[in-house]
């Protein structure tokens, strides 16, 4: 009951995937990870007051899997379900009394029929087992998942895999979202990228996921556009992290504002370029006109760990995994490693892009090659 | 000899406008307002050092008009014509030798062929009586004037009226290019919008304005790109200050990143769709993909007067007119006087955008007519 278009799987069943029931909601997300962490709990706390509101369309429980964890001698989710706040991810910040952290996997997922998945790439993989057999093939999926998942010459967005993995339908929600901006209820925007017809051209607004995504997530402040382009959205979000990296050997060559408005205009152009060249169903638009792409490149440019962990290598003269270890905890920084990805891949496909893409290739050069960061603007 | 295309005259006589001489370069800046003498003489640096390098090219002397003004007790022209440097405008920054001041307009336009416009825009109208009459009619020039002149339902770019009024091609040159920056020698971008026949799909770099104003501007760390579009990049230099003028709004609330990404994506498409919608030989990719589009739009709206005084007018809840007079020393703001132009024309003219120019209205409403600045994102 599924036709592959516009590089995922769409769903051709009801638009309530359990029939006649309402949609079930659950946000999948993974513990021990600050930021995506607190975005889960800040897509909670928006979405557990749209499925009350639009209660026609969604059953109002909105379940959460929390990873379990050890919070002040007691567990985090029955901290949660007691305070309806997740004092670790988002202090302060109610999430809705309508939300229930559960630690199970398998209990999160039962009845589930509308997956929002937020979590740290490399844990998706990983989560995927604990996924598999315990979804319902009326399931549809959203995924929050920055990143794109590289093998030799096969690229892949996120949602791709939920897709392919899963088999179900699978959209992508990226957009400028510092999550505890969007929990405090400050304007925020997000793109949503739907399953689409090939060569649709109609509204977006109108496509069956959009009509189950854009009410769960749609506010007055956090306002969400949709288009048909659910690979776009998701590549979006895995490839700012380059250009972040690009701003932050910027800053730290104290090069000013002008070369950082360049970095940002001509990464765009590269991620746009990337990705109409090996993902045709991508558009345009996407990256250049959408929150997921140009804005949240901007957002990605001026704060963030790429760009700041990027600046200290120019200024104190480190390597980045040394930084990692220091300034992260050892936790990863995406943006080089999604540099590596990138070359790894191009020199195994080749480009027909005139010139390449030489931000790129320069953020690759600086953090695995050694090259000086004065050398990012050699072939620009 | 000149037809009219793409909104400005194209001359169609020989490269060199002079016949077999060289072309002769003269900086029409004003003083007196520091921004833009700053940019005048950044721009006469970078000019120095090119027509020494295509010598072939250029006449080697490069005429700046300057106004004349006291500079601690002796001309500034002179000063400039002693030390080579502009230390009212430009302190420290190396000319070159082969700059030459010139207080007398008529002198230093004398022989000029090409002419560069870099002056306030409500200086220009008032500077025209000065240069009429005096201009070769095979001279060629370029704007750096920002801003756009509105009677009615008539809305210009200057490089329209340096056409129109002057009878010579006259392309644009502008981009995110704070002066003292690009007179350092940080890298920076701008963009060239020439001339081009009417339905122009070929090389923009193959256009015979291309060929006079690129070698005179591009160099390794001023990397100019052009465009056959001279009016989209003349509008962009306007409208920006009106999104700059939001997202200090948004800095005054206190809104945070997500919210101004938003601002200056949403302020970005409403410019493209406003100049697509009034000014049909603009083109969408100058204000999406440029530097004098989105990179500008990025630089106005982190740093910059218009910014700094609309977040003063929420902080302080005083009007941009009272702000003027104590934060610039009664110098006007862009912004605002560009949004009020902007409404009218607007109402004169209608629009068939659905919803309008949101935020550009919003703009106005605050700035004109007292309301909330919190009301900016009503009708986003």
């Amino acid at each position: 009951m599924s036709t592959q278009t516009n590089g995922t799987t769409m769903t051709n069943g009801p638009q309530h995937a359990n029939g006649s029931d309402k949609e079930r909601v659950v946000i999948i997300g993974s513990g021990n990870w600050q930021v995506l962490s607190t975005l889960g709990s800040a897509i909670a706390s928006v979405a557990a007051k749209n499925v009350l509101l639009h209660h026609e369309l969604f059953h109002p429980e909105v379940k959460m899997w929390v990873f379990e964890e050890d919070y002040e001698g007691k567990p985090l989710t029955r901290v949660i379900n007691e305070t309806h706040m997740n004092p670790r991810y988002l202090p302060d910040i109610p999430l809705g009394d309508n939300v229930t952290a559960e630690p199970d996997l398998g209990k999160a997922l039962q009845g589930a029929t509308a997956l929002v998945f937020v979590m740290p790439h490399q844990f998706f993989r990983k989560a995927l087992d604990g996924i598999k057999g315990k979804v319902s093939q009326n399931a549809r999926a959203v995924s929050l998942i920055k990143g794109v998942d590289v093998h030799g010459t096969k690229i892949q967005a996120y949602a791709t895999i939920v897709n392919e993995e899963l088999g179900i339908s699978c959209s992508s929600l990226s957009g400028a979202n510092i999550a505890t901006e969007v929990a405090e209820g400050k304007f925020s925007e997000s793109t949503l990228g739907v399953p689409s017809p090939d060569g649709f051209e109609g509204d977006p607004d109108t496509l069956p996921d959009a009509r189950l995504w854009k009410p769960l997530f749609d506010t007055k402040t956090f306002s969400i556009s949709v288009v048909a382009d659910v690979e776009g959205v998701g590549l979006c979000g895995a490839l700012k992290n380059i250009v972040a990296v690009a701003a932050g050997f910027i800053d730290g060559l104290g090069w000013g504002s002008n070369s950082k408005a360049a970095i940002m205009r001509i990464g765009m152009n590269e991620i746009k370029d990337f990705s109409l060249e090996y993902f045709p169903t991508t558009r345009a638009e996407t990256f250049l006109e959408q929150s997921c792409g140009i804005a949240d490149i901007i957002t990605s440019c001026l704060g963030g760990r790429n760009r700041k962990v990027a600046e200290a290598m120019v200024k104190e003269g480190k390597p980045f995994q040394e930084l990692e270890e220091s300034m992260l905890k050892g936790q990863k920084l995406q943006g080089p490693e999604t540099a590596l990805h990138v070359h790894e891949f191009l020199a195994a496909r080749g480009t027909k892009r005139p010139g390449g893409y030489p931000l790129f290739d320069a953020v690759w050069r600086i953090c695995y090659e050694g090259a000086k960061p004065e050398s990012i603007i050699d072939k620009l």
